[in-house]
């Protein structure tokens, strides 16, 4: 068990109850020992849905399921298990989804297509459903509304400290509550940049709204961070609305201007849960942001971010506490897109390094060695060719990665 | 300094001398001391030359040079220097190019454009090519023609070995030969996938015929390995022709069918080159073969293949040789190329692990994980769509990586 990331916050947040969430972690036994590794959350009758999910082609079996579910985008329960993904496991995969949601809708006496699953863990091994379904009884009568540290501690896999977010936002004059959870430190990049992440809510807003808030969120968040380029098979971003909370004006239209305070603080929630993603990437020791700008367009402007943060060259230099630029300048030729050579602009830390295709003159990097030694590192690269910006969020690539990855399995 | 490579070739090879190549090694003190670090090739009048260069966006000043070179197709001389890359460098790496090649150009006789340049080491800092003009007349004195290995000596960075490969080819009823030398080790994926490599012949071909050759030739070698997805600003694969070998009929055409032999020796040249780059990966603990099949085009092939081969979760995986398949899964299911899910199958060191979309009944690992102890790992994947195919090599990602590049430059 790798320490505890020295870039993870000082404790969990204060998570406040959301009225028609009740939730419970239990240990099944599906492949770690001494430790809880299954959610389960109850949703209150009328609890309205939106996901994003990976776009592997290689999707796991409760990845296949929830796309189903979320056609009708009501949600009753969501059921997931850490240590077994689930992914790659042919027609036992989707035995093993159809008998834990139906056994989970017995439960709850809803339909089957309201439960959401997700698993995250190994791929290929045959998950035990049996396991999953023969704590579902215990689990459903441990149920309480303020779980949260543990809800996010059932979730984990490598990771090395839970993830909570939550804000409180107005819509008209009433205050709702956003809360959500995270899991993911490996295998993370864009489409989708985590592997679990749940967001539930008290406000009253149907799925398609939700639905458009989550993809416009994930593309400022999740879609714009990366640890190591793997995109996983089972990545799963949901979102869950249960209308229980303080009564608001109805909203028919996702650009509401009533929806502006919900918007800003769904955001936040989204950005705060993939940015402890990236504090905990596999043997993370510096956070790096990534600002580029002078690109031809918002999606130039991410693929050389995203260029940058994929780079092992850029990311063991930041390990390294050198200020290795010229790998920036070749991770911005390598993204394939436009940029200029001879005006492009480079800064780490606010100093200035290169400008106009080559270092300034009487380039000192003495203060830029200084904050190469900080925890949080700032790249910004003006490209030179356009107004268009976009930031990327990643962390180094260090020894902890190697020794994490070299033996997951065993 | 870290030791040779496990995986370096025993010795290097016999290099029979190329009528009308002369080389000389020298130090010039670039950037190193006590160590060569540049080669001059003097090649005899009527050379033909050809080449393929970084696709970077942000090219070094010689890879801009050697391109206006390669519009005239002849070639005098060849001027290598490690320790820096002349790249990122504006103007004054512009000046370095003009620099070196005329006083190159003075040395032979010949015009600047028949001057060929190539600069491999850091990116950003200016070259000082006065110390390499200084250095010409003394290695004008020096050239000879068999310093092979001295010649692959002067043009290593990280590398842990001198590479060079040698090949003798029927045209008609003539023998000729071909030699290469390259280098690199880290930075190192298509297109190109190795930072330099030359390669001469004594052979008699008309530049558009090299050019043609050399393109094919390098899409099956250098285009198709990879050690960490970075693509170098210098990437530069160059093939001189001198003509002045055993005389051979005259080839007019690229589709001779008298080419034969000399395409078939040349592109084990390439292949011969490439594979001990990917040797010398940084880092490089084993060697691992990718075969892709059932593709729905080669691009597609190659490019499911290139996504395995870079993913850091399947390299560290094969780093502590532990035969997680499920990363395989995953890095097909991310390449964003056709592949079906249900009808994949996955083979490790000849070992058939997973059919039709899921592990086969009464799998060992016994036997791959014998596989996995050993330094050439054999991947075979079909992704049931199609008939195409292609083969793609790489090596492991291990901690010697994280050494050499979180410390490149200090």
């Amino acid at each position: 068990m790798p320490p505890k990331s020295p870039l993870a916050p000082a404790q969990f947040p204060a998570m406040p109850p959301i009225p028609g969430v009740r939730l419970a972690a239990g240990a099944c036994g599906v492949r770690y020992r001494g430790r809880t590794d299954v959610l389960l959350a109850e949703l209150a009758p009328g609890t309205s849905a939106a996901g994003v999910l990976t776009r592997s082609l290689t999707a796991s079996a409760p990845v296949d399921w929830c796309r189903r579910g979320l056609k009708t985008g009501r949600a009753r329960a969501l059921v997931v298990n850490s240590g077994n993904a689930n992914a790659f496991t042919g027609r036992s995969g989707v035995r093993a989804t159809t008998a834990t949601a139906t056994a989970t809708a017995k439960l709850f006496g809803c339909a089957r297509g309201e439960v959401f699953l997700a698993s995250t863990g190994v791929i290929g091994e045959p998950l035990p459903a049996e396991r999953i379904v023969a704590g579902l009884p215990q689990l459903q009568a441990a149920l309480r509304d303020a779980s949260w540290p543990e809800a996010a501690a059932a979730i984990m896999t490598t990771d090395t400290f839970p993830k909570g977010a939550s804000r409180t936002a107005r819509i008209g004059g009433a205050t709702v509550t956003i809360n959500g959870i995270a899991k993911g430190s490996g295998m993370i990049a864009p489409d989708m940049a985590t592997m679990l992440a749940f967001v539930f809510t008290d406000a009253r807003l149907p799925s398609r709204i939700l639905q458009r808030l989550l993809r416009d969120g994930a593309d400022r968040s999740f879609n714009s961070m990366t640890v190591d380029s793997d995109t996983s098979t089972s990545d799963t971003l949901l979102l869950f609305a249960t209308g229980l909370g303080a009564a608001h004006p109805r909203i028919a239209s996702a650009s509401d201007p009533r929806l502006k305070d919900f918007r800003k603080k769904f955001d936040e929630v989204l950005l705060d849960l993939a940015l402890q993603v990236v504090r905990d990437g596999e043997g993370a020791q510096k956070l790096i942001r990534v600002d580029v700008t002078g690109a031809a367009s918002p999606q130039a402007a991410r693929r050389i971010g995203l260029s940058i943060a994929n780079s092992p060259l850029v990311k063991t230099a930041i390990a390294g506490e050198d200020a290795n630029w010229g790998r920036i300048v070749m991770a911005v030729g390598k993204a394939g897109e436009k940029a200029s050579r001879d005006r492009m602009r480079i800064r780490m830390g606010g100093i200035t390094i290169a400008a106009r295709g080559e270092r300034v003159v009487g380039y000192d990097e003495g203060p830029i060695a200084v904050h190469m030694k900080g925890r949080e590192i700032a790249i910004e690269v003006d490209v030179g060719v356009g107004r268009a910006k976009a930031t990327v969020w990643t962390c180094d690539l260090t020894h902890g990665y190697i020794d994490i990855n070299a033996d997951y399995r065993s």
